[in-house]
This record gives C-alpha cells, sequence and structure tokens, in this order.
C-alpha cells in the first residue's frame, strides 16, 4: 500500500479492510457489462456507517474520486470502477438490523443481498416483493440505487413503492436519514425518492427500511404461445381484465432457442414466434376465469397453445424459461438495450422497432424478451464469434441512436430499469429534457459539491 | 392597474385575465389559516401554460414573487399571499385533457377539482383513489404540492403514488414534463417526486397524469365505541388483520360533540371517550369475517358498543360523524397540528402526547381526531370565545414547540399531510436535520435562482 492516499486513509481509519490486490482491483471494479477495464485505486470494505463517513471525508481531503459497489450485477456500467476511483463495497454491511411487525418494515443494511432480503421477510410471514432474477446476487442498495424493476411490478410496482426510508451518506459526509418508515410524512422534497435511482451519483445508500406485504395469493402460471405482436397486447388486455395478474412476461423464439440449448426443456412440440409467461392468482374461484380466458384467447386466434402449472415443480420449470435468458445469453456478450415506453404506446413502438432493427440488424440474432406489462422491452443483440467486440459494440451503439430517436417519438425511456451509468449516457437525452438534466446536474452539486459520488456516470458533472 | 410592473405584464400578454380590485385580493390571497393578512399584487388567472411561463419570466424581470394557487382550502398558509406577491390562481384551467383506458390514466389540468377528478375517473370505470372532506373545493394541483394523503391512505397511499406524470413550470419559466406515464423509467433524478409536496416552492404545478385503479369492492362502514386508546390500537391490529380495511379513522368524544352539534345525528344512546370509523370490504366471504373479529372485540373488552351500515345512506351518516369534524370546528377558529409518527411508535406517542396537552392545556378545548392506520394524529384545539386570537395562536405555538420535541423524540414528523407551509415552518428542524434543510435550500436555489416561488414557506431561502 504505497500510495500516500490509502496510508493517510489507512492512518485515519486503521480497522477498515482495504485491498489492492490485482485479483480484486479486477473483481470488484467491474460489474457485468464487461465492456470496461477496470481501474480502480483500491476496495474499501466498510463495516459500519462511521466508517462510510470517515472514507468520503478522507475522499475530499485527498480528492478521490468513489464508486459505490453492491452485488456488481448491473447492466450499465454504474459500479464500474476505471479510472483510479475508491471502490466502497458494501458487502460487510449485508445484515437486518430491525423488524417491525405493526409497520411491517424490515431495516437492512445496504449489501444485504435480494435474495436474503426475501429470506429475512418470509421469516416473519411476509414478503419484499421486487424480484428478478439476479437476486441471489444483487444488493438491496444497489437496487435502491437503480430503482430495480422486474418480474414483480406489474402487481408491485419499483422498488422506490417499497422504500419507507433510507440512510445516505451524501457527498459531503453528511448521514441523511430520510422517510424514517413515516406512512405520511408532508414536510419539504423527498429525499428518499431523489436517492432512489441516483445510481450512486448522490452519495452512498447505506441502509434502508423495507415496506413489506402480506404473501401473494396461491398461483398459477401459464405459458402461451403467440403468432404475432398484435396477439401479445390483446391477450395482455384480456388476462390483465379477467384475472389478478402477478406477472406477464413475454419472450420471442430466438429467446426460447437459447434457454433449451442452455438446457431448459422444451415446452411445446412445434416452435411459434412469441411465447408468453403470466402467473395469477389461483383459487378455486380464479380456476374458471382463468380457463375461461385461456379459450377466449385460444377462440380468437391470439394464443396457439399453451400450459397451466399443475404443480410448484413445473412453474418453477415455466418460469425458469423466461428467467434463464439472461444466463443463457451471457456468453454471447449481449449488447443490451432496455427501454420502455407507456403501455398504449406499446404497439407502434414495436412496430417501428421490428421495422428498424429488421433492417438495421440483418447479420445479428437479436433476442427480445420483457415485461409487457409494464411497457418494458429488452432487446439483447448477441455478438457473432467472429466478429472484434469494439466494432460489435460500434455497430450496435449507430442502431442504439436510432432507436433513443424513435423512443424520443413514443415518450419513452432509454432505461426502464438497468439505470443509465456509462452504457446509456451518451442517449440519456432522448428520455430526459436538457432543462431537466441542467436540473440534475445542479442538484448533484448541492449533494456532491466536490463531484467524487461516482463521476462520470448518468451524466457528466 | 397603475402598478407599472402589472402595466408590463398585460402589456406582455394582454390576452391574461388580471385582477386587482380589493375583494379579488382578499379572496385570493389567504387560504383556510386566516391567520394572515392577503396583500397580494394582484391575481393573474392564466389559461395555458404557455401563459404560466411567461408570467414566470415576467416575474424574473420584474422581481416579483409568485404564490401558486389551487383551492387555497390548506392549512398551514401554503397559499398565502401577505407580501405584495402576484397570485397565480389555476382555476381557469381545470379541465380533464386525457384519458388512456390501456395505460388507466387520467390527464388533468392542475386547477381541477379533486371531486371533478373522481367524476371524471368514473365515468371512465375506475376510480382516483385519493380523497378527503375538502374534495369539492381543493385542488388536485395543491394536493400534489402537498402531496395529500386523507380517509383512504391506508389502502392506497398518499397522492404520490397516483401521479405518473406532470408538468412543472420551474422559477426559471422552464416547462418541465417528468414522469410522462411511464411504468418504469430508470433515468436519472426522479424530479417528478421532488416536485410533489414542494409546496409551489420549486415552480408551479400546471399539469398531472394520474393513474386510477379499479373500483374497490363493496363496502361496509362500521362505527365502533371504544374505552381507551390502549384499545384503538388493538382493535386496529385485529381488524387489520381480518378484513381488507379501506379506512380506519379514530376521533374522540369532543370531536362527536361537535359535529353533533352541528347537525350529524348520535349514533349511541351512551356516550363514550372514543370512536371508530372504519370501512371494509364486505362481501358474503367477509361479512363472517367482520362479525367475528367484532365480537373477539367485545368480548375483549375493546370495543363498548358498535354499528355495521346496512345501506348506503347509513354508511355516508357514520361516515359524517368522521368528515364533518373540521367543518363543525370551524367556527372556532381552531389552532391545527396534523402529527405523525411510525405506527409502532404511536402508543408511546399518545400517551405523552395526551400527558402533555393535559398539562399544558386545561383551559382549552382539544379534538383529537386522525387516520391512526397511518400514524397521523390530528389535534384542533379551539379558540375560547373570549381569548383574543393572538394571544391564543401564542399560548398554542408554546405547546407546539413541546410537542415538536416529543415528535423528535419518536422520530416523528411534524406535518403528516396539511404540508408546512407558513406555520409549521419554526417547527421543520423537529422533523428534518438540518443537513436535510441545508440540501432543500440548495435544490430550491437550481429550480427557482431567484427565489421566486412562493418565497417564506417551507423555510427561509
Amino acid at each position: 500500500m504505497t500510495d500516500p492516499r490509502l496510508a493517510a486513509l489507512s492512518q485515519t481509519l486503521p480497522e477498515l479492510r482495504l485491498l489492492t490486490d490485482a485479483a480484486d482491483l479486477e473483481h470488484y471494479g467491474r460489474d457485468w457489462t464487461r465492456r470496461w477495464t477496470p481501474a480502480p485505486l483500491a476496495i474499501a470494505l466498510p463495516a459500519t456507517v462511521e466508517q462510510v463517513q470517515a472514507i468520503v471525508r478522507w475522499a475530499r481531503e485527498a480528492g478521490v474520486a468513489i464508486v459505490p459497489s453492491g452485488g456488481r450485477t448491473g447492466l450499465s456500467g454504474g459500479a464500474v470502477a476505471a479510472n483510479g476511483e475508491l471502490v466502497v463495497s458494501l458487502e460487510r454491511m449485508n445484515k437486518a438490523i430491525g423488524f417491525d411487525p405493526v409497520d411491517r418494515t424490515l431495516t437492512v443494511q445496504a449489501g444485504m443481498a435480494l435474495e436474503a432480503v426475501h429470506n429475512a421477510a418470509k421469516e416473519h410471514g411476509l414478503v419484499y416483493p421486487v424480484d428478478f432474477a439476479a437476486r441471489g446476487s444483487c444488493s438491496i442498495g444497489g437496487n435502491i440505487a437503480t430503482n430495480a424493476g422486474g418480474i414483480r411490478v406489474i402487481r408491485y410496482g419499483n422498488t422506490r413503492e417499497w422504500v419507507a426510508g433510507l440512510k445516505l451518506v451524501d457527498g459531503r459526509g453528511e448521514l441523511l436519514d430520510v422517510g424514517r418508515g413515516l406512512v405520511k410524512n408532508s414536510s419539504g422534497y423527498d429525499l428518499r425518492h431523489l436517492a432512489v435511482a441516483s445510481e450512486g451519483t448522490l452519495g452512498i445508500i447505506v441502509e434502508a427500511t423495507l415496506r413489506l406485504t402480506d404473501p401473494p395469493p396461491p398461483t398459477s402460471v401459464m405459458l402461451l404461445a403467440l403468432a404475432d405482436f398484435d396477439a401479445l397486447m390483446r391477450v395482455f388486455a384480456e388476462l390483465r381484465a379477467k384475472l389478478r395478474l402477478e406477472a406477464f412476461e413475454f419472450f420471442t423464439d430466438r429467446a426460447l432457442y437459447h434457454v433449451l440449448a442452455h438446457g431448459a426443456q422444451k415446452p411445446f412440440d412445434e416452435a411459434h414466434p412469441y411465447y408468453v409467461v403470466t402467473e395469477f392468482a389461483a383459487g378455486e374461484a380464479e380456476e374458471g376465469a382463468a380457463l375461461a380466458a385461456f379459450e377466449h384467447c385460444v377462440g380468437e386466434g391470439w394464443v396457439l397453445d399453451g400450459v397451466i402449472s399443475q404443480s410448484e415443480a413445473q412453474a418453477a420449470q415455466l418460469w425458469r424459461l423466461r428467467e434463464g435468458i439472461t444466463e443463457s445469453l451471457a456468453k454471447y456478450v449481449p449488447y443490451k438495450n432496455d427501454v420502455s415506453v407507456r403501455i398504449s404506446a406499446m404497439p407502434a413502438f414495436l412496430a417501428e422497432t421490428r421495422a428498424l432493427l429488421g433492417q438495421e440488424y440483418p447479420q445479428f440474432d437479436v433476442v427480445w424478451f420483457g415485461h409487457i406489462g409494464d411497457g418494458n422491452l429488452h432487446i439483447n443483440v448477441l455478438k457473432p464469434d467472429d466478429m472484434a467486440q469494439v466494432d460489435f459494440v460500434n455497430d450496435c451503439e449507430r442502431v442504439t441512436k436510432l432507436l433513443a430517436q424513435a423512443l424520443q417519438r413514443h415518450d419513452g425511456s432509454i432505461s426502464a430499469e438497468h439505470g443509465i451509468g456509462l452504457v446509456k449516457k451518451p442517449y440519456l437525452s432522448s428520455t430526459r429534457s436538457e432543462a431537466e438534466i441542467a436540473l440534475m446536474r445542479g442538484i448533484r452539486r448541492v449533494l456532491d459539491p466536490d463531484g467524487l459520488m461516482n463521476p462520470g456516470k448518468l451524466f457528466d458533472a
């Protein structure tokens, strides 16, 4: 530890765990984007809020930038440290620190994994309903910093809705305790909501008080095969009107191809262009409704085939077809778009986007899936084996510019749930006006006057 | 219109309606607080967003402060214009401008009354679920500016949860279109949530896109008589566990006294110290559960008497006992506290507050009511006829200081739903830390660099 700045940090905080091995710098310096070469100064693993505050005070004196770090499962480069930053990993701050049965809240340290939050809620007979495939690795702090969405948004909303309070160490080293679990509080600006989706640019989220809710009713899972995108919107409208939907996810034949190649079980004998996995409340009262809705969709020609889970094991098998997609694509280093429009704008946007990508990406394997009931589409472009990564990314960026223009026309967002980070930064102005970006820049300066909190992410300071 | 600044405004915007009559200045210069003497420069009644923007640009040039104005039903002085400000009333901008059945959103101009929003939603078979007694007069823009709560928060949350997007003309005259009805959008700071509860200090809310939802199931209303505060919390826990609560409101014998004196119908022969009005889903399945829960509460000695509505008319009659309270107290010019704590902190806070008020207010008629299931308590102190308003307020302020200290100990809020405005400004630091207030001040300067938007409200710039 020859760097004098780190020596000063160690002197200030002798009990702070610091890592500087090359393997650690590599490990903690990147997220799932794999596009930037990690080059952090060091990794700090604080154990307490006070240590986090002391680190920020040191960073201001030393002029070292900080990259807050959770599970680093992000897909937008928000946790990348490629410029000599200090990575502040919350992984040692990963415990539940309070549960209140009356408030129905769980207070946790920010480094706790989402799955651990699920389990802690379950111990108390309740659920934390935000869920997605990275649950085992991602941290709740990272979920909050990107306002993570996932597969249950249609019923429960995004992470934002479940944060009753949080503690943030801002760029001045101040500890802000905002929200504090109050149901009602009209005492000025809601800094809690400002911290949610701030991607580490306003400070380091160190604790959160999460709302919990009753477990959902027993559910069934249905897999449907569809002929076209039009049918998708019609089936969604029909099922939303007739059932209590807990999830409504779609994917294309190319997605199924990859997830089957990755070991999932083939659901139908025949191949179909589009598929839907939907989960819905399934008591006795609902059984008839589900069957009737299914039959209506078949009768109208929207649904070509379908299966309803008869057991939890089968439900898990059907879910795997959707949830296994991202993992099955990982080896192709996909270029990911994560876009959203209003649900009502989806048909027109889809038509335009299909035409655009058909024209621009004829040479690529393009895999579509997403949360159609939230207006959120994931478009994964797979890199051909024989193409250099840099050429591939350049070609994808060219098309993302066109996609961003389409989004702008449809009032959509360039990032539905992954965040802006580094990956989407060039396209932020397709979603946010220049006036909004100027305001965000000004707000950032208020909380982080020295510009040390995750600089270069979201927008340039 | 001899004021040269107004002449300049009229010249810039010849079509703008401007009022300068003494009666108009009086009418538009105050809200329901009735504590400050209205003294605005004039009243502007813009008809379009562009006019609002032009007014703000004029205000910057002329150095005139602006007070955004909705239904002026506020209870914290947030809409008071007592210092030569231009009141910008949104009352002419009061129309629904869009409904989308797929998104289930209603887009409205900010001056629309809450009740008109309810009716517009109903026309489409849906509901906008935020509701409270001032529904006929208050405007949706004002609701958003204070994050209004009301009687359905226990089921539906506050106004914040229902704002899918809004348009704000900020202090620079920029039109910000934030949220835009997207379900998922992780593209930086959520300026929509920043505008909610900003009390006009960041700009003028001119439009909102509101989420709608399915109508609630058929409900019953139950009135319960209780012996003490302990019973209140126990009854709440029991009913919350057994029923789908749509509302759970409490009030004291003094509240009932005033509402009966104002013409409501006496519910029970005997008098009791505490009452609860609760509304819950009431299908066939729920009927048994409601009766069992009621009998359990009676058996435990928590509930002394009760009645369940047998008709819509009776339900309305029972609701009137709660909803008529504020109106029945108006003639006593009550000093209002609107405080909240976490639900779990309610018993200890209640005990402390009762002891405090019993000691400090023996000479006053103190009326308690509120939304116990949200941790929100309204404490109204009635002015004795023979006491001067100024002496009365001074004495109340003295006790509010003590109450604010109790709130601070219990991590509560000095304003659950009324907002801070002028009334609660001296006590803001009981709820928000100095660091938070400093940040809010900094953020305000970003959106309103000249300090012209509702100056003096919330906190001093």
